[in-house]
């Protein structure tokens, strides 16, 4: 029962979003507007945040659940980079006057799922109006043994280059969605869509990574640019073998069609895999600790002295030229 | 030097956000897309997010270190109500494209000037680009003995209620920037105008506060609806003697020409004063540790047992009635 003495927010908060934290303690039923958080000990938080908009990172016309999903898991995935077990999150949203009860509901039920499933627990927030776009930020935060958080600027030269799951299926989604491929089949389509609309945060490579990766990102922005980012933090340049790079069935046949792709592929947003660097004497027991997850992981390359951009050697090892390494949102 | 490699976004952080981090050792110069936080061991974080959207939080004409400040000095002041110590926080910003290099380097310089004077840094963040209204969420983490965060679910009937500083300047100084004051002299409304652009988080309060508060919330909403909502979550009601309510010079002029100001000021927004509930027994020891401080603080009422909204007693010992008992976003 909400207290009738509650201003909308309050009943809104009390209503949809308290049942969200009654596994955080330091949440205190969402009764306090901050939350208190306890590190167990020999461990750090790893903190991040990231903010979806729609119409720049999301369509209007998504479902409430999906936004929801996405917005948490784009989060997680960045947990997941630096080895940390995701704990809890807070929402800031700003909501229009479309999204009445019914939506916040239906986008609050699409947390619920995601926090069961990646065990974590929404601790605190803040609701507010805005004539528009709906903007939903979330900060995640997670644990990690002190010391042990895998940054970006970890690698050296000689490290293997792996990344997991398929890569470049989101932005394909993404043109499925615009109308911009043709002549795929239907599951094809689907699948690909359903890549843009809710990544999968790779929690179960956290443990493979604190004991191995010296160097770690989530592909966010793409393969080519997040890579760049990895080498220009670290002090190195990478060789990557484009035919090692691992792409689904959905999206070879998309390149099987329309051979420009492959560069879409490999510089489109929205992977949410992990790319890691390994050192060459750690990769074999990182592989076989990596196997056990069930997770999919791929060599495609190595780092290598230098601090020019990284190579990517296509077909007869031919240097590929990418237009545009990377999404941007600016 | 930017290193040319990197996306718009990428020299963004690194030229104007990167130097706010120096100083935040988990931050690993913002290369990375997550912080790494150490608790001192015997502490707990208190995490706070609020999220301030141009034409409903500040005004489109505000100058961008005003803003800055405000953004992150509403979530201090979040911090302090609970006694927690600033350490760190993230920034996630949408730019829209009428706000350029300039515009975030002026931004970023009312960041560095606070971070300076509250003793924290950035430790992470999100740029991003909107169609607009310009967003700026913050998400401040700070610091507190294990245990002994102050909740606003620990007061109890017969607890002396404190205000900090002084109630209603904010409303009224946004009442002026809109035109609908008259009559008042050139320095209130300068007084007031900066009340409401630039709040004045009560951190030094956090230690008092620890020591003798059962219950604290910082006023955003209105005394009337924050105090409703510290007594809501203690399972209390409360009443205030309104004549005792601190009231500035300027205010109390605005009140002497329009009586209805007052309800203004018991019921406006944007005051970020701390209220706090103390017993009876600690009640002249906080009063000495909260003297040493500096900060004024009044004594405004008390809790009394009841489930009902809290008592406005005005003059006569009359009950105040408020249409509205809070400022709402939503």
């Amino acid at each position: 029962m909400t207290d009738p003495a509650l201003s909308r927010e309050q009943a809104l908060i009390q209503e949809i979003f308290a049942p969200l934290a009654t596994r955080a303690k330091g949440a205190d039923g969402l009764r306090d507007d901050a939350a208190v958080y306890t590190v167990p000990r020999g461990y750090e938080t790893v903190l991040t945040v990231d903010t979806l908009i729609a119409g720049v990172h999301f369509l209007d016309e998504d479902v409430p659940a999906d936004i929801a999903r996405k917005a948490l898991r784009v989060n997680l995935s960045d947990l997941a980079a630096k080895g940390a077990r995701p704990r809890g999150y807070l929402l800031a949203i700003a909501l229009t006057t479309v999204h009445g009860m019914d939506w916040v509901r239906a986008f609050a039920e699409g947390l619920r799922e995601d926090q069961e499933h990646y065990a974590c627990a929404l601790f605190g927030g803040d609701i507010t109006s805005t004539p528009g776009p709906l903007m939903v930020s979330i900060t995640a935060f997670g644990e990690v043994p002190a010391g042990r958080a895998v940054r970006r600027s970890g690698g050296g030269p000689g490290d293997v280059l792996y990344v997991s799951g398929t890569i470049g299926d989101a932005t394909l989604g993404l043109k499925a969605l615009r109308g911009e491929l043709d002549h795929l089949d239907e599951d094809a389509v689907s699948y690909l869509v359903g890549r843009y609309r809710c990544p999968e945060p790779r929690v179960e490579l956290a443990t493979a990574l604190i004991a191995d990766a010296r160097s770690s990102i989530d592909i966010s922005d793409g393969l080519v640019g997040d890579l760049g980012l990895m080498c220009w933090a670290s002090g190195v340049s990478a060789r990557v073998h484009v035919e090692r790079v691992p792409l689904s069935r959905a999206a070879r046949q998309a390149i099987s069609k329309n051979g420009e792709l492959l560069a879409a592929c490999l510089t489109g947003g929205d992977d949410y895999e992990i790319l890691c660097a390994v050192p060459v004497t750690a990769a074999s027991g990182f592989e076989t600790v990596v196997r056990a997850t069930g997770v999919p992981f791929t060599r495609i390359g190595e780092l290598v002295e230098g601090r020019g951009p990284p190579e990517f050697l296509g077909a007869g090892n031919r240097r590929m030229n990418f237009e545009k390494t990377s999404y941007s949102h600016l």
